[in-house]
């Protein structure tokens, strides 16, 4: 029988968040190549390189997390990043070829950059209060990249993008 | 005649994000009516009736930013936050008499927060390299605004939400 709503717990929280966090790491994914493909300065495209690159760990590091609670990876649509890919798209449509371009690109990795900075934050919270100490570890670890990216988007804004753009 | 995509500029990408932001927090009112009322403890209750206050003179300060671009207050579908809004009903509904329902309000909430902080630090950015000195007072306090009540949901998560949870 499945469990009803009232029955459910903080462990079936943290489950279903995971798999959210999962299925949007990999709409993240592919929306880094896209936006790298657009950007029209070395540094921002440097930056979503770098960036995708430790996103592919990141889903592995979520894979581990899975595997400590003894479940199999899956992710869960997460309307809230197709939301946010989706915004992104029309901004690379409506500024191509405009100086903006770059400025709204960086303005949506910053978006995407705050989703999971959210999503991190709540799940090594969880964790910590499900007693799962080696998770908290990983989720930290992601949690302090994200960090780091929406720092260097946000000099990256001040510095180059929004200027050209202005 | 539309401006193509390549002669739009910062104040283009400026005047959409702003449409998309005052979309947002309309949907934001209206979802923390229902989180407020869905959430158990007093505290929670509070924390999201004081945001909706807050969120009320935020919406207002939003027209006065289209007042100084000249423009009507306008919103444009906002896809990120409806996704947002749409998760936060997911958990009231999977998780309705659930210890753990807080929690996933709060993390609901974060979410939201974490969107509107990435946003309005964008608008930030952007009104002062547009030369906009009366637009960025009024974006920063709604940004330190967010801000803070991310903190104190943080603080409510440790506190009473999660561990009830738990």
């Amino acid at each position: 029988m499945a469990t009803t709503a009232k029955e459910k717990g903080l462990q079936d929280l943290f489950n279903d968040t995971l798999k959210d966090v999962y299925h949007a790491e990999k709409q993240i994914l592919r929306a880094l190549g896209k936006m790298s493909k657009a950007a029209t300065t070395d540094q921002l495209r440097q930056a979503f390189e770098t960036h995708r690159e430790e996103t592919e760990r990141q889903v592995e590091r979520l894979e581990q997390v899975f595997e400590m609670c003894g479940k199999r990876a899956q992710g869960k649509p997460c309307e809230a990043m197709q939301g946010l890919v989706e915004e992104g798209k029309e901004i690379m449509d409506e500024f191509k070829g405009s100086e903006a371009l770059d400025a709204g690109l960086v303005s949506s990795a910053q978006a995407i950059e705050h989703y999971e900075i959210a999503r991190y934050g709540t799940l090594r919270t969880w964790a910590g209060q499900l007693g799962m100490q080696d998770a908290v570890k990983l989720l930290d670890e992601t949690l302090a990249e994200e960090k780091k990216t929406d720092e260097l988007l946000t000099r990256i804004a001040g510095e180059t993008a929004n200027r050209k753009a202005a």
